[in-house]
């Protein structure tokens, strides 16, 4: 059982901020500052070019992908870390699209997050053989699954709503249509429990630096099913997914396994910093993580209604059907979100009018959802986001 | 002018070692520490979220290419930071191959680094459209330039020897055809002085692990000609490049110029290391970074010559020919590299049989060629490579 008063000193808070947006960020955690100085000073720079074999740097990428696999459900030698999300997404789903040669498309919904659309459509410009980027309602996905469809790729739980999709059906049903499925679990990672072997998911990929606190720019990671890893084509085919980077030869073996989905160099000071935050990971019950979760969202959705009548819930309710976010409407909600932050409660807003609350039971307790709430009755009430100050919008919302 | 005496206390260089490894990673620049450890706690740590604008991270992948680009001779706007080099390559070809439609050859050489002729393969096996890429000997590329070549991809600087390619010619040979130019500039960025854009090259990528001194795992960059830059379709096609990331549109719109080429979220703790990298750059006067790079080199290879009979250059003696490493042949290299770093002397060895050694101005010294010389003529006359424990391949060699 997780003590999670217990897990909260391990991070550096800000001073008089309630953070409730680990969903696009999480915080520091206290040990990754000590450990991220070691990469550079003991490794890189007593070590320089030897740290790729004696600080282990070359074998990261696999050693944190077998402990993400914890978290997600993945057996070790499944997932290797990497790149970015973008990427990963971008190199799952080109190889997904060759195992399924006869047909033409790609299933999404319209609330996946855009960079797995963008990249979607890109690779479907670069192969020119009429693929089709099929975007429906999350609640119609699995109505519009069928023999024309060549891979399902979806974002567990929506970054806007919280929504969560039923990663076991839905995959389920791609499999029974002939289809395979593609799993974006950047909401998911670390927000509650996820088994990709069980629901039968063919790739995954997610990022670490929300719910796992892996700091800005960390890198990704993606899962390849054992039953796939040893034919999937990485389509970004890098030196380090060759089966001997090493030898340098002049053509390209694929890797075994998850090894080939690597593709460059390794981000080893980012990497440093995920080593930091995974330690906290490796201590936590994914159960326990989810029932705190949920419970710290009921409260949340349950004092905000009772305290601001104008902000309309759109998380889903029932626990089945969420993430670890909550989310409410609201016209103003741009402006009210910068009101709320400059009164020291951090979440985050979505055009057109959605403001996120993002729910991290490792360092976000009772206490913090009620102050959190009293804070935002006060903006409610006061009008606050009528202040010009707070219509402004920066270059990053 | 340049006082290469004053850059060297700007790096913490191990203790008792001569690093001539820079080209394959440059050594820990005294200010990185202490600037990674501000974003880490000072930014990540204290701004969170808000880092993304109070801190500048999301302007970061731009401003660090106009740093990179002073030294390649890219105009302000025309580079970017992100990725790997394998990516950046793989978009630069994919871009280029598109620009060329009635076109099937990608002309590269036997020389090139082995991950830019694995992404071509794995772009080519996606595009499955009978695309060929053509790999010859380096001295013949003029050679091979025809009116069925869509694009010359080559690295300036060649891994092994230390060959330098004269791009300038090359970039007139390919555009006379017809075709375009994809520059690999790892070997070359920081390295000797680089003119993009007077040379004409339509793409160029690099790295800025190895001469520009950014640590284990830096980011890459890549540099698009204007002329091409509102026009070069991304095949990696991000959020982080589309024309209004934070709009959260359906649809994928490019960005202008240069920001089209950014694909996901960019690494801000290795983008600090490659921040304090840049701020010595910033100084450096180019030209007399060349000359006393090629003052080191012939200084290094008198002395070897003089001192080790059984190395046979491979390096071209032609100052213009080369680049900023040199390379010896020798068949039992391997371990008379080991046997080399055992003693402090710190090059690489590439098989079957190159011993490399970077000549890097900045933290290297007459002193310091000297010594090393000193050193491997003991490694050689002693056959210390005939010890056992030399022999052993390590994963990373």
């Amino acid at each position: 059982m997780t003590d999670f008063a217990a897990t909260r000193p391990l991070f550096d808070l800000p001073e008089g901020v309630i953070y409730l947006d680990g969903n696009s960020l999480g915080p520091l955690p206290r040990a990754a500052a000590a450990r991220v100085a070691r990469t550079v000073t003991r490794e890189w720079g007593e070590m320089v070019i030897t740290g790729w074999n004696r600080a282990g740097w070359m074998a990261q990428p696999r050693a944190l992908g077998d402990r993400i696999g914890r978290l997600i459900g993945a057996a070790p030698g499944t997932v290797v870390v990497g790149d970015t999300l973008s990427v990963k997404v971008y190199q799952a789903l080109a190889a997904a699209l060759e195992m399924r040669p006869d047909r033409r498309v790609v299933l999404s919904d319209t609330g996946n997050f855009p960079t797995d659309l963008y990249m979607a459509e890109g690779l479907i410009s670069t192969l020119g053989r009429g693929h089709e980027l099929k975007c429906v309602a999350p609640e119609t996905v699995e109505d519009h699954i069928d023999g024309e469809v060549a891979v399902v790729m979806l974002t567990e739980v929506d970054y806007r709503t919280g929504r969560r999709h039923d990663m076991a059906r839905l995959t389920r049903a791609a499999h029974a249509a002939g289809a395979l499925t593609i799993w974006d679990l950047a909401h998911s990672a670390g927000a509650l429990p996820v088994d990709v072997a069980a629901t039968g998911a063919d790739f995954a990929a997610g990022c670490t630096y929300k719910y796992l606190n892996a700091g800005p720019g960390a890198p990704a990671f993606i899962y390849v099913a054992p039953r796939h890893a040893e034919t999937a084509r990485p389509a970004l085919s890098g030196w380090l997914g060759h089966a001997a980077p090493f030898d340098f030869e002049p053509a390209y073996r694929a890797g075994r396994g998850i090894d080939r989905m690597r593709v460059g160099t390794p981000p080893v000071i980012q990497m440093a910093a995920l080593e930091a935050a995974l330690d906290i990971w490796d201590g936590v019950d994914m159960a326990a993580l989810r029932a705190r979760s949920l419970a710290l969202g009921d409260l949340f959705i349950a004092e905000v209604e009772a305290r601001c009548p104008a902000l309309a819930l759109v998380t889903p309710r029932v626990h089945r059907d969420r993430g670890s976010q909550v989310s409410f409407r609201f016209a103003e909600g741009f402006a009210a979100m910068q009101a709320l932050i400059a009164r020291g409660v951090i979440g985050d807003f979505r055009a057109p009018d959605i403001m996120r609350f993002g729910i991290a039971p490792l360092y976000i307790g009772e206490d913090d959802i009620r102050h959190a709430a009293g804070i935002l009755q006060e903006v409610m009430e006061g009008r606050l986001w009528d202040d010009p100050a707070y219509r402004q919008r920066a270059a990053v919302t």
